[in-house]
């Protein structure tokens, strides 16, 4: 797939982030003024390496967290011009070896130069930078989203070294009672119960993995993979799981929740902290181009039908 | 073993605390006016918890950590008068059930109590307080302690999650090359050469396990055992391993140090942030009594020796 797609200019050069970040001290990722966010601090940084080319680069991003929620492997994409990517060449002078600048190389610097800048402190860290594939778009490629949820309950071990990314819960909870409720959770669903609502967001979702398990030291870790998440769907389908775990609803119920639609004070959303986006999935690098086209056309046909019904429903 | 041993007066109820700590904002664990420390803390909240029965208890401690070094399961004891520990009874009232009075039960609460004292945050955890067995001295008694210690070099990923408890070294190491440095270094030897010299304190110790290895996500973890460290005695043999890793020293160098009984600055130290106490191990109940006297009557004649040694060199 040579064929121009509509996401990567001509005359710019597509760069893949891998990122890492401990959610706790940033008010989330989407830049907003005045407060420390993961895209501000890394934009900023991005604008002092090409300070030279006025103003600097913007992220994309696959999957924008909230404040307090953290990440392991979030990925983003930034378009550099050519005279932006053609600078970064290495700084090492001499030793024999003629620096390496081949644009693998090129890029590949760009991540050591922003965990060099001073305003990346050690809790965000830029794992890898790469040349995208062609067509490759963070966002709209992306086939997939798995996130974890930590809960230490009253069985586990509270081990104050992962106090950021566990929520020390007061109650024993029951992974088997949860896990039936998670099952109930899977497919294809509109998951409005399990949603704060956007204007005109969808919220059909396809859950495709969710289970609980202890792990060697008898912490309570959830796995959820989903094709995509709505806002603050994950923190409430774990909540629903552990209202069922302590006894306080029906498996059934969180399941029969969904054909409700509507939100519930029937359990709660559960605290940012024990989040994190764990992986980002993408199809082979032939496929990324297509599925960036077939996403947004998916999206594009999305706010359309939402526009007809609001348009149709009664005043 | 029922008989009275000298570390139990009569009329005293000894408890021991199992301890979980970050230490990042530890200045370690003795206590030193003006300085945040967990046996500062720790004793802090006993005073307040008995504040009824004038000066509070004091702690004994298994493994005195440094500052910035953290502990997965620290043991301590502390010894309650009867007034005392008979005021550990349940604050819960009616429910219809009977609060539980026995020794068990109020040698449990304490942990409790302890932790919901504002001063300990949840970079300080009390897992678990018990009666001690008739003899038990947290730290005569202990036939070893281990200790982890973790190292992200150039090959593996940096996770901001977990930056405070490893080190982030910018070189790739040699992990085969490291575990031969260690096994060389295991078994019963005077340890000079990897101690910060204290006066009066001896520097032979047994090294019952030392191996290197990466885990799941390619960080190198060492574990290590001995019946007791001397002072910065982990962080030498580790930072031994480190330059045999990267290639600076010889494994063979890192062993006849040994010999030489000399510190050495052929490598370096390594930071505290990397080093946790992760186990303290103890006999079966009915030995703790026997192995606490043997380990008080081993130092008294280590003491007369030195002390011999000391007025038997020249001048």
């Amino acid at each position: 797939m040579d064929s121009p797609v509509e996401s990567e200019p001509a005359g710019l050069t597509r760069l893949r982030l891998d990122i890492a970040y401990d959610g706790t001290g940033f008010q989330g990722w989407a830049k907003q003024p005045g407060l420390r966010t993961v895209q501000g601090e890394l934009e900023n940084a991005l604008a002092t390496v090409f300070s030279r080319f006025g103003r600097g680069p913007i992220l994309t991003v696959a999957g924008r967290t909230d404040a307090g929620v953290h990440a392991l492997d979030q990925v983003a994409h930034v378009d550099l011009s050519d005279e932006q990517f053609a600078s970064l060449v290495s700084s090492h002078q001499g030793k024999g070896r003629k620096p390496d600048s081949s644009p693998e190389a090129r890029a590949a610097r760009l991540g050591r130069r922003l965990n060099g800048i001073a305003g990346l402190s050690s809790d965000l860290y830029v794992s890898r930078t790469a040349l995208a594939p062609p067509g490759f778009d963070a966002r709209f490629s992306a086939t997939w989203r798995r996130y974890r949820y930590r809960i230490a309950d009253k069985r586990a071990p509270r081990n104050p070294l992962l106090r950021n990314q566990t929520l020390w819960y007061p109650a024993e909870l029951d992974v088997d009672a949860m896990n039936v409720t998670a099952r109930g959770l899977l497919g294809l669903h509109d998951f409005a119960a399990y949603c704060k609502p956007r204007e005109g967001a969808t919220t059909i979702r396809t859950l495709q993995h969710f289970g609980w398990e202890r792990d060697e030291t008898g912490v309570l870790v959830a796995e959820l993979q989903a094709d995509a998440f709505c806002h603050s769907m994950v923190r409430a389908l774990t909540g629903a799981c552990v209202a069922v775990g302590e006894g306080k609803l029906k498996a059934g119920r969180a399941v029969d929740l969904l054909r409700a639609r509507e939100r519930t004070a029937e359990f709660k959303v559960l605290p940012a902290k024990g989040l994190a986006l764990i992986e980002v999935g993408y199809p082979d690098d032939a496929e990324v181009g297509l599925r960036a086209e077939q996403t947004r056309a998916r999206r594009d046909a999305a706010t359309l039908e939402e526009a007809r019904r609001a348009s149709a429903a009664p005043a």
